[in-house]
């Protein structure tokens, strides 16, 4: 899959290949991907489409990771310079655009109209979190259910499609495909959930961009949310001018800290993503004990064992 | 057609048909889907698919002009406030990627290979000549082939897409696929030449954008390449001044007007033009005469003619 990655990344227009594996060869996770080969594997296939829809899958990730840094004006991406910091948003938004094509033509090669559907679904779905997630910033009313409606659509569809498409290629029944689409699905909302945590907990070096940029972008997740609701009103003031009036200095950002501290809302993001944590553990938990399974099960953990 | 379109930009998430409508209301031609309408009708397609590829080649293009307007920083389109100055970069480039998604979920919603790998090779050729363009901007030693390699990409290669998908799903066999395919790839050389003459030539109000814009932006087209290259050494240090350094005064604009006048490359653009219309023609001439290769025929005079 690295392999094919790499190769589907080539152009002969030289600036392609540069923007697309700076980030492509950046050390991502490649968890997407990896949930397509086991999800696959898991059902016994043994072609090499599952290959293929693979690299769509990552190939529709980095797209929508190119795109977002445009959209988020970010300058840091996985502790390196953002590809729009270098080559500027020009290429970050072209190069994007290639990917996805990329992606579509590889899902054509493998020729699965039930492939393609869940995949374009996903593409569109993901679009549409990413506007909402627009509409929804510097809005402090967002309540915890807006911002599950986001984090659905702009990241655990991907996984959903992801995992789905393994017995799809797989030519599993129904019920092979639901579960692994509620494994996806679930998973994909602890994993941003988790990820969400990490932006005011974690370390800039681990985290590979820096502490609190939700923060300073008025990105509005749950452990603010929670914060801002249990607050008093005084500190509700204080989340209102920090993300609506974009107040967001240093000095903001340690005040913000401290009272997600005070309330407990990073331990109680975490609480949530085990939550669902748990309902991916479930919706596998039918399948046969192979090592697929066992695999897949890791994921979990390692999604939220992450935040340690 | 027209109906479709406007219920396949719809969402729940109620800025993307707002952003999206913006532009699909904008009085744009609908060249393109017409292209693949008329060449299904042309093969005696009776079904109701070349509806659904049409609309899917119309949001391909939408996408690309959402995403364009952000590379390119235009404040104008159609005569009208581009999606970006009134909803931000943001806006544009995550409802463009909706609409690629949606113009995928149709294809695969009509279910041809054929017609998913003609277009999804498309969106990827269109990109390439996107960032070929990035590559080439600014540099006056662009060759006119250099140029033609660009706008085949970023401009023929959906018209050529757009016309072959009507023998694919009125299933022709492969030499109508060719033909169109042929009258669709130089029917678009044709029409961006003119585009790239009525820049220089143009009046804004009848353009929608403002005479010039490429000139200021940098691009490489050819009225400017057969002025540098047919210019005395003082005039092609000038292009260089104002083209690679940027200096693109409105003094500057009304001299380069000058050489353009001086050389007659704005005509003589417009003959490449008709040249690329004479192959678009000849390439329809063995299909038998009906109203619909009458109206294919008229879009290459129409392409032309608009120059006047």
């Amino acid at each position: 899959m690295n392999q094919l990655i790499l190769s589907k990344a080539g152009s002969d227009v030289q600036m392609i290949p540069e923007v697309a594996n700076h980030l492509i060869s950046s050390g991502g996770k490649r968890l997407r991907p990896m949930l397509t080969l086991a999800a696959a594997s898991l059902f016994d296939y043994r072609g090499e489409n599952h290959v293929k829809l693979a690299t769509s899958v990552e190939f529709m990730h980095t797209a929508t990771l190119l795109h977002d840094d445009v959209v988020d004006e970010s300058d840091l991406r996985r502790g390196k310079s953002t590809a729009r910091m270098i080559w500027g948003n020009q290429a970050s938004v072209l190069v994007g655009d290639f990917l996805l094509g990329q992606a579509f033509r590889m899902m054509v090669d493998v020729g699965s109209l039930d492939a393609l559907d869940v995949l374009s679904s996903a593409a569109c779905v993901i679009a549409e979190g990413e506007v909402l997630q627009l509409s929804v910033a510097k809005n402090m009313e967002t309540t915890e259910d807006d911002y599950l409606s986001v984090i659905r659509a702009k990241t655990a569809a991907l996984f959903a499609a992801a995992a789905e498409v393994g017995p799809i290629v797989a030519e599993a029944g129904r019920s092979g495909r639901n579960a692994l689409k509620s494994y996806g699905m679930n998973l994909g909302l602890a994993f941003q959930l988790v990820d969400d945590a990490l932006d005011y907990g974690g370390k800039a070096a681990d985290l590979g961009k820096n502490v609190g940029d939700d923060f300073r972008e008025g990105k509005i997740t749950l452990p603010v949310i929670l914060a801002y609701r249990r607050g008093t009103e005084d500190e509700r003031a204080f989340w209102r001018d920090a993300i609506e009036a974009g107040n967001s200095s240093d000095a903001n950002l340690e005040k913000a800290l401290g009272l997600i501290t005070k309330y407990g809302t990073l331990s109680d993001t975490i609480g949530r993503a085990v939550h669902y944590g748990t309902i991916a553990r479930d919706a596998l938990a039918p399948l046969p004990d192979t090592v697929w399974k066992s695999a897949l099960m890791e994921v979990i953990d390692f999604c939220i064992e992450r935040v340690n």
